[in-house]
């Protein structure tokens, strides 16, 4: 394949896995990072030892402090900041984007105000048709990725052409598997939710509780996902996919997810803010259970787990209660308690 | 709950751990040992050391060695014996029956020659219409249940009033919650061919291959069950329940499970018969690869994993190079590889 010139925004654990990802496949990569030491490291060391400690970064990633300096000839831009910062480092690459560049994203969550989707806040700040952005989700810790363990990602976007060029961008032959899929919004729905059943999953595990209630409960989180996802119009084949049940499976049950850590870390009595300030680096499912708690009102959908969480993270309930509570459901038709979404629609 | 009678073949783990839980809900458990000196032991040391160390049996269950004595006056007939004894089992069962027992099963697995599901085999040699037949399924390690942990299960049944009849046996408000539902035929199912892609996981998990590794494996694994199930009749709702994801994300994620521990160890390079020696119990993954196998031919469907553990148990490929064969498949967009039982349809 041909050498082209990427950026990647920014250097977080994730940013950087796929920094190396591309790098592995022969391309050029500039890392922006968000401060100069960070990008001194990484040129020197070739070490991000903050954010990917275990991962040696071959000589063709460069990092650079000034954004523009990133963007400059880059055929490829993948966005992978927190979703907070997501609008503020898109408003800065916009001015520098090269106009033929194929834009991608890999972060999981919505915009908390707006409830927006990262791709439409990328297509907003870029000026760019929703219909270009590409997202690329699935089950992948950046750790193992890291290490080169094979890992299966999917690239989704509305335009198929743009979701072929991503995956020429990132497959390769050696550990790291890209399929592409037409579901940008059920992608994107599927990689932002999963990180509150995660929260879930700490929590019982934190509590615990064994492998059968973990199991059930990843099992009613799907099904809370896809309930959202098919009221905001997406592809309930997503749902059983790599970047739904997949990713799904991959945050609940690794010790590698930040979501499920901070799950057991609340379980074990730690306040938000102790357990935000133990983990150093962004817990997603945080954000989003606000967020898909609003959404959940907005399209009429029961999402029990997101109820929950909403209650330990903000209203104060106690851990044990809430996963009692989601135990004690009552509905006792399996099919019922699946597909519920239809009584609201 | 009116205290009822009930009888439980055999007492291996999980007929031991479903045996307290109805003395749990009250009732009077009698449990069929295969030897006078198993039926001893937990009679006066109330345990049953072999199969479920870790349990304390209330008096509420007696164990007998006499299988007319269990069935004698038995309002509800659990049968749990290993799918390669479930013949023979009800036939010895059959004279002795109650005409108006409830008859539900817990095994998972087909017979070896006939490909028939466990129903199906109660239903012939117990001579009863397959509709009376219940099967209690779902994620559910008995080592879990054992310490009463939290657990969902469904019980399936074409017979409406006959799941219903289960469920107010086997639930509490305790631990131990049961839904309905009416799809016999994708909860059979679902449950056996979860063994094998569990093997598959043991593999993986064996060789070193991470959690995105085996997140994808579990994707694949679901959209192969679905595909068996969906071409044999079943609903597809199933596949995304408790006994469908729930039972398989348990199976393939927990050291608990018997089949992932006896995949990693054939990754280590034991042979299949060191394996099956060392592991003590049935692996029921190994027999459920040789009929799902036999099934796929049968009902033209694609379903790689077992294909590939077909070649490691039986055919002498290595465990390796069946993992990597399962990673390079060579579709590259998602939903093909979903749906492709729809080109052999």
């Amino acid at each position: 394949m041909d050498r082209k010139r990427t950026a990647v925004l920014v250097a977080g654990s994730w940013g950087t896995a796929l920094a190396r990802v591309l790098a592995d496949n022969g391309h050029e990569v500039v890392l922006w990072t968000r401060t100069a030491e960070q990008a001194h490291e990484i040129n020197t060391r070739r070490r991000n030892s903050r954010y990917l400690p275990d991962a040696e970064l071959p000589d063709g990633i460069r990092a650079v402090h000034r954004i523009e300096e990133a963007l400059q000839g880059a055929a490829l831009v993948l966005f992978a900041a927190p979703s907070a910062a997501m609008r503020e480092v898109a408003r800065l690459a916009s001015r520098h984007l090269e106009p033929e560049a194929l834009v991608v994203h890999a972060t999981k969550g919505f915009e908390r105000d707006t409830l927006k989707r990262m791709s439409t806040v990328l297509a907003e700040e870029l000026g760019r048709g929703h219909e270009h952005i590409v997202c690329l989700s699935g089950p992948s810790h950046a750790e193992e990725v890291a290490l080169r363990h094979p890992t299966t990602v999917v690239v989704a976007s509305l335009c198929a052409e743009c979701g072929k060029a991503a995956q020429d961008f990132f497959m390769n032959n050696a550990y790291f598997r890209v399929y592409t899929n037409p579901d940008l919004l059920g992608v994107e729905i599927s990689g932002a939710v999963k990180n509150i059943i995660a929260l879930g999953a700490g929590l019982s595990d934190g509590l615990g509780f064994g492998d059968n209630a973990k199991a059930a409960l990843i099992t009613r989180g799907l099904a809370e996902i896809a309930r959202l996802g098919m009221a905001m119009g997406a592809n309930p084949l997503t749902f059983v996919g790599l970047a739904g049940v997949g990713d799904l499976v991959a945050t609940c049950t690794s010790r590698h997810s930040r979501n499920w850590r901070a799950g057991s870390m609340l379980a074990q009595g730690l306040s938000l803010e102790e357990v935000l300030a133990r983990m150093g680096m962004v817990v997603e499912g945080v954000r989003t259970t606000e967020s898909a708690y609003a959404l959940a009102r907005q399209y009429q959908v029961e999402m029990p787990i997101t109820e929950q969480l909403h209650a330990v993270l903000f209203e104060g309930k106690s851990s044990r209660q809430a996963v009692l509570d989601l135990m004690a459901r009552d509905k006792t038709h399996e099919n019922n308690a699946l597909i519920s979404a239809d009584h609201h629609k």
